[in-house]
């Protein structure tokens, strides 16, 4: 399927974030931000995250209620990724897109079966109201990290 | 198709450890120690290897060229992994078999879609002589760390 469009919905999804074996419904209400990235642990998205992590209370500040991150592992990863990259903890939340079903649901899917084995998800960034699609980037290269910068959406928000 | 037996040839494979773009051909030469995990970071997983870790200078002691450990998951997620195990480094060496290849031709895969999004390996040990399996033991359930365990290894050599 295609990208996901501006002002489109954002299909509803249960996600999982502390745990293997349990999900809850992703909440979007109000102004979200939503990131996508191909890998945890991967060199340009330990580049990428720090500085939602540096920057979480400007994003909330700017009345972000959730920066949500997505990548295609299992949560055992994400949280291991997280407090490599905030051993004193963040706001950010890491979610484990396991199967890559909500990447795919918005059309970002990455086939990164050469360098990662398999379906992973492009680098992108939503900002969201509610579960609309407010802007959406999509980098044109996945190592890339230019319109789904912190900085470069702080201000579009 | 089933799990390898005793006496059978282990496939000639070409494994990933330090990149992501480059592989290279699994050395069976002499006596060597295989170990398959289920998930990189699984509390499991965390549990098992330390003792491979702290007892590596017995396995080299007993003959053993290499111990390797497979997962199914990135390279950059087995070093990030070998790196929070092992601090101070090791000789372990930690295969990243990202699409489960490997494993797969052993018969050793695992589907763990619920737990960890996909396909992943058994707990499982074999103790090569060459190329041959020279004996093979494999946990009933994945979380089990008994006849896989470093200590219970060190006996059957």
């Amino acid at each position: 399927m295609s990208i996901i469009a501006q002002g489109a919905t954002i299909p509803a999804a249960d996600v999982k974030e502390n745990a293997p074996d349990s999900t809850s419904p992703l909440e979007l209400k109000g102004k979200n931000v939503l990131i996508g990235v191909p890998g945890a642990f991967t060199t340009p998205c330990n580049g990428h995250l720090p500085e939602f992590i540096a920057k979480y209370d400007e994003f909330k500040a700017k009345g972000v209620n959730n920066v949500y991150v997505f990548a295609v592992n299992d949560t055992f990863v994400t949280k291991a990724w997280k407090e490599f990259l905030a051993p004193e903890g963040t706001g950010v939340r890491f979610i484990a897109d396991d199967q890559g079903k909500f990447v795919s649901s918005l059309g970002l899917q990455l086939d990164a079966t050469g360098l990662l084995g398999g379906l992973r998800s492009k680098r992108w960034a939503i900002i969201a109201d509610d579960d609309k699609v407010s802007k959406i980037f999509v980098e044109d290269a996945p190592p890339n990290v230019t319109v789904t910068a912190a900085g470069a959406l702080l201000k579009e928000l």
